[in-house]
């Protein structure tokens, strides 16, 4: 039995890519169906549409880039405009990470509290955290939980949840969001947070999404956890520099990270999100017959810089 | 408005303490309901029930120390009572933390997979990932969502769903799992990991669960990522060694780890899930009216040794 027991450990690996290879006939992973979509199905994302954070290096001299989808229009326009003023006139880079807080968020921006914010930005609407519901261009996820919204789905890449009357985003891991007072109409998208943890959906429609972390979210989950309140860093020493953000169409050509997404209308993704509700590679011996919207990321990929 | 934009960013944080203290009168946050709980509502955590990880200190000399609470019958009986065999005979000492998969999960054990396991542990039946369903002794959060199961509650303290015939707990955050191969069967409890991101449900009913980090789950889940498939470590220096694995009950009294958790059964837990499910404090416009599972965590304290 030992051995038996020793070849498990060896062969173990959750849902492993190996498997599959052994039993050529089995249904595949929801990443092999990624894998397989066409070329077709694959939408560029618009440089003008990515966030590029760059960390100071980290102890070894490496450096540290985090890549943010900015939301397309209805969602968070307002909040997005001062976003992309706030990278235009370099406000955050000199700024740095603030908040780790475990299973919750990483925080980012000015840590005194006290660094002008630059002219022209504007104070956003309690409404603008919803949108009118989009009828008919929604990708539906019928077996999507219902506890936080009656319907969710896939609009144009993003998740959204809905309901009779209005849309809006979700606070899935990695998605970015926008730190605010109490008023609803507070927060200005110069402090800006990301998920690292299990979806705090009790913040949607209490907080604005602008985004979300497609790229380098590593060099943000894996920082130590704050020990202040709330995971706020106690010390300066603590805090990650952030060297600068930029709008990526802003960067040199050379320099734009490049990202496409799969297609949240294509059959490849209908697949995908099928296969993820619903696992039939070898590993699993009971699908669930159901995902939660986070369960079933937008597939996102980079590639290479033209 | 700047000067409005400068005090939202001064005041914010999400569900700030502070904001409660400005309005006294305001509802109670979820932390202050926990914070309020008679000492007669908590329930002290059985020191043969804690099982004790103390890794390599950090390159600051700093010890780091994961709790994790094992799993109570009717759960998992066959994996725990393994687990407790390979502390016993000190097996995992000398092993390490092999893997690091950003949103998914922290594993550790042997990562030569040659080590040979004590004799005498049990090969697990699939059966065994269920139980039958504990009729009159689970504490029903009927708002909990129903993608994953039919119903969703707590029992004895753990996060739990069941259907007409079985109930079994359920991958939340910080859950400890046992590695297995592709046959249900497989797996020894000397692989074990922890989940570090959204809740990946649909490993529910699949892999056994046995336990839950109720301490220091920072020195695994700020871990650098792994850079191979899956997030396995490449390279040796990577692994954090584990120095070693005990059940607290084994360590001299003064260094038992003392843990309690919020009784399931207490009104205290009542008044605090439900608010979790309606959050009513100061920062929030909308209460979501509900909940899933894994964002009502059973509040779980350190208490000073004896």
């Amino acid at each position: 039995m030992i051995d038996r027991l020793l070849a498990a450990a060896a062969a173990f690996a959750l849902a492993s890519p190996a498997a599959a290879q052994e039993a050529p006939s089995a249904p595949p992973s929801p990443g092999e169906i990624v894998d397989a979509a066409p070329a077709a199905d694959w939408v560029a994302i618009a440089p003008s549409d990515l966030l590029v954070m760059d960390l100071a290096p980290d102890a070894a001299g490496k450096s540290r880039r985090v890549v943010i989808q900015l939301m397309p229009a209805p969602f968070s326009q307002g909040w997005i405009g001062n976003i992309r003023k706030l990278a235009a006139t370099h406000w955050w880079d000199g700024t740095s990470i603030n908040r780790v807080q475990d299973n919750y968020v990483v925080q980012w921006g000015d840590a005194t509290e006290k660094k002008p914010l630059p002219d022209g930005l504007m104070a956003v609407p309690e409404s603008a955290y919803l949108s009118e519901r989009q009828r008919g261009t929604t990708t539906w996820l019928p077996s999507a939980n219902g506890t936080y919204a009656p319907h969710h789905g896939v609009l144009a890449g993003w998740p959204v949840a809905w309901n009779a009357d209005a849309a809006w985003p979700v606070h899935c891991y990695g998605m970015v969001g926008v730190g605010r007072s109490l008023s609803p109409d507070t927060g200005s998208g110069a402090e800006l947070y990301t998920v690292i943890g299990h979806a705090p959906r009790h913040l949607d429609r209490n907080i604005a999404l602008v985004g979300r972390v497609i790229g380098g979210i590593e060099h943000l989950s894996s920082l130590p956890r704050g020990t202040g309140a709330l995971g706020f860093y106690e010390e300066d020493a603590q805090r990650v520099p952030i060297a600068a953000i930029r709008i990526a169409s802003e960067l040199p050509a050379s320099a734009q990270p490049r990202f496409e997404y799969l297609s949240t209308e294509s059959a490849s993704f209908a697949k995908y999100a099928d296969a993820r509700a619903n696992r039939r590679d070898p590993f699993f011996i009971r699908p669930a017959g159901g995902a939660d919207i986070c369960n079933i990321p937008v597939p996102v990929r980079p590639v290479a810089a033209k």
